[in-house]
């Protein structure tokens, strides 16, 4: 069978995650969040963003972190800007308008969203009450296609949303790999500072499963519960998401696994630089972009799973290569002797 | 005061609309849409389409024709592709959204959709169930900027829809306008072949409110009147809507009238041709778009009041000016006089 | 044909509303609730509350008013009260929930909310976050069952509701018979001070169509339009809605066609009395329910329409009799003659 | 620290879920349910059901598997029909009214639904479109109170159903447990054949987390994966559902949990009989709510957890005990002999 690049959820859960699962399994614990492993990791998590004020809420995956995070921060009238790369905007089958609220995509070079990107939806909006408003922008980070923002690009944004009364909501699916690129200058801390709240993404980066919802406003934390049951993210087993953060922030296995993911992504890179392959786009996580022509598509086919992501007009094609925490040496050192043998 | 060419809902119902309610007012009608005008009404309709299986209903207002047609429609996962000037798109405060639906806005120079369009939408949501699944097309006739569709765009849209398996909606707030266009080859009986359903408006054309919901494709009719209800659209005195209706097509007012707003807005046009002002676009209803300078303007203001559209790079301008079943020859006249007076 | 004692809006419009829409037709208006007689008639109303600080909206019909208003006030997570005669709980198609929110139906032999039903409604539910959060009391005035509330009775409910962190919302339908009836002793302004907003009805005395949304509290009302808009609530010519209410509420008239409507019904009351007839329950308004054998339902459905409102067990039923600003004296005496003739 | 029988969700998995967990922890898989466990795992289940053409999802808990299922398959004017004690009108916060469904509760002294309790809800909303429509019949089994449907119960519901044009829906959060009772005659075919739909609950019977939705009636399966998707439920290593219900369902393990659970119930309650205790309801599930003074309830708590379910007029109390499949024996038998000593 061909070793997969597709993506970085083709694994389970980090070998440590699972011990941990099992170390704890028969003690019996609270449900529903109130297990002593969701209580320990919440405090870890607050302690590593030095953020005693915010509020931690662990939900099973992306899609239901978003939904619920975004439905409950916003009124019936309020809408969401995003990249029209965004998650939300393309790839959650209408999420976020199955709980009522317009997203408006908008188009992002590098998957990035600039102020002036959201001026221009809003004063496209200025017909009160005929048209939608804007309340929420929504980032990922890392994006879609792999890049990530600098410390002064989400400040700016932060400045420009508390301006303009609008919330700012990070989706942090690979946060881990944006956090860990060499050229990084954000931390966590930051991250709490000039977000309203984002979430953290634990399953592709050695969970089972699970996200942790940080909410930093404390004028939207009240009653947060309620939506989780309501969009049913409340799991009577809590627990099973509580050990899992508990394990990857007890001692930096987190920020070890993705600095990992990205080493082997920064490793293929190069090969493919020394290959003579241009990127699609300039990246630093777990995400890489190399051009190929189909013929070395296909040479590189035959041993790796892969997807084409986007055909160019000379023949060529980039395609999209993930690595994750998972991702074994051997694989990487393999695929780079074929990307050698590239013409 | 200003005589207003902001918009075509100014003033109250043509005076025979009125006449109708008030000679009916007093004799006793059942509720909720069961009134004999409104049964009577329908017939009317239906006789001068010639489809005798359609269904009408009859709504107060056009934002509430489009959501309760769309919500009732679709199943939860399905979304809408409309054009990005599209009413529902823009210009009514999520409404849609609001039902549970992502509304897809495609750019479009004049405010149509092509099959072309909407194929490109459906071939960019093919990650099955990942992305939404496109269901229904909605066109406005006329445009949202005036122009409108004839036949062979009308056929070949519902054809590719019919292929796509697409429901095909047209929003008619000013349909009357479209079909009395010099080159209108359109006719209620080819809209009734030719959507799955539609809207004709009547708030635009001659009555104090009321809009006919028009469902011709059969397996979307069951049960429709729930939707009105749940969505608040079945009025008590649903006699309110049906007489004027009655009234409209009884002998063709709604007709004629559409065909005055459409002879002023024409005759204004020729004048600003006269005058050697270019036109934003070419349209043939009752919304036309003169080019004018910023001089110009501010002459045609001191009497006349009409929305600035567009600002263009050279310092011009597009105004938009609309005519409806009410505006006087007399006030026609004045205006051509100034507009001739422009340099 | 027989005359209708079913409902209260088997007419059109009071001739005075009608001549008002006539004289006032041709006047070019802003649209949407921006026109000269809209404000004018929010001015009004708000004098005759004594309450500058509230905000007027108008609507086309009552389920509208209540869908609109309860969605605005309430999160996702937020449910409402009602008794299970309560309108939005039965006779709207699930309208309340289709916006998101659940109603909890409370027994009331009388169709009247006590604090005491409310607080066992709570009790039941405070297994947080599992269980719904009641945010909102709704209420109807007059009921659906004729009855009326009280100033002792409203204001002990309103206190409750704000001790409890509730909002109290007043369907009123029917609220000028309510405030008609001869042992009320409710202002209008009472209504200002003791609910957090409420709706005044129009279509059922005297309008064509319209009810007054008017919001009390000053934390409710910002950015209302855009729920009027979003759920196709807000019409071009809002003029049709504003120029009624001037008309109703200018001098009088409101009131006057209310207490007309209670007078004709307290006179049939009367005279089935007279007959020997028991009433289902003691109603002073619009709306009376006899007890009749069915021999004597048959005679008076000769000449007269009514429903059926409830079988007994012993073969009886009560009818519901529905008078309105529109019904004449010498219907109401003929009615009489024949309720005379009953054994 | 006491040991617990307030819930059957209080320790982790059972120790072969986490050994084919890690087992299978590092062969790479597709993700979203397209995984090899998940495909191996439907085929059991639907041999196990003789159900071939059903089919089968993994969701992660029992309120998403409700609100999915339901929002699924129905239109926006239906509505459910459910017990009071239903999970779903009571428990779970709103969840399928947030998704635009009424839920209509019905009183049951046993938790369960019969024909004629439904039918007085639909005749109670004839007035059509006035009145919500009833669609969807919500049934728990084991119920919410410990009691089972026997097969004749559940076959005249289906049939009832079936005249009627409703959906039958069961929710299994604990159908193990009702399957493995005593007196049980219900096969996992039964149910395959008379149910529309329902799930088959993991969470409370040896998994981590999950739930399987089974669904039964070709015409409801159409696109699932798309609701799936929206509503959040869609996980990325869908791996971690499949591998458990493969486990659970390759051998017999979830049928011999549900045995254990139930068998160590029937000690306890044979015990409580023993002691002069009456039991609130006949349950023969995992359930049991034996009746006991405060001293009782005192004296016991000094060493067990439980929940106090219901006091009554006489100072009793109805406690509420759970076993699971990891309630040991030798924690039965500790109670036992506290149970003994009660007086």
């Amino acid at each position: 069978m061909k070793y997969s690049f597709k993506n970085d959820y083709a694994e389970g859960a980090h070998p440590r995650v699972l011990e941990a699962l099992a170390r704890t399994n028969l003690f019996q614990q609270n449900g529903y969040g109130l297990d002593d492993y969701s209580l320990k990791a919440q405090q870890l998590i607050k302690l590593q963003m030095e953020s005693e004020n915010s509020a931690v809420h662990f939900v099973s995956g992306g899609t239901q972190a978003n939904l619920i995070a975004i439905s409950a921060f916003l009124k019936p009238h309020e809408s969401v800007v995003a990249a029209d790369t965004g998650h939300i905007f393309t790839n959650e089958s209408g999420a976020i308008e199955a709980t009522g609220h317009k997203v408006h995509g908008i188009y992002s070079e590098d998957g990035k969203l600039k102020p002036e990107d959201i001026q221009k939806v809003i004063d496209a909006h200025q017909n009160i009450p005929h048209q939608v408003k804007q309340k929420l922008v929504y980032i990922s980070n890392s994006t879609e296609i792999g890049t990530h923002y600098l410390k002064n690009e989400l400040k700016d944004l932060y400045t420009f949303c508390r301006d303009k009364n609008l919330f700012l909501f990070m989706d942090g699916a690979r946060l881990g790999n944006a956090l860990m690129t060499n050229n990084n200058d954000l931390s966590l801390k930051d991250i709490a500072n000039y977000t309203d709240a984002f979430y953290l993404g634990g399953t592709k980066n050695g969970a089972l499963i699970g996200e942790a919802i940080i909410i930093n406003n404390i004028a939207l934390q009240d009653e947060f519960g309620y939506h989780l049951k309501q969009k049913g993210a409340l799991l009577a087993k809590g627990r099973l998401l509580g050990i899992q953060f508990q394990e990857l922030f007890r001692d930096g296995l987190y920020y070890e696994l993705a600095a990992h993911a990205n080493q082997q992504a920064m490793k293929l890179k190069s090969a493919f630089r020394d290959a003579g392959c241009e990127m699609l786009s300039e990246t630093f996580t777990n995400q890489i972009f190399p051009i190929l022509t189909q013929e070395q598509i296909n040479a590189l086919s035959d041993n790796f799973d892969f997807y084409i992501w986007k055909k160019l007009d000379d023949g060529c094609a980039a395609i999209r290569i993930l690595t994750s925490w998972a991702t074994p040496d051997e694989m990487v050192d393999k695929f780079i002797a074929e990307i050698k043998n590239l013409k």
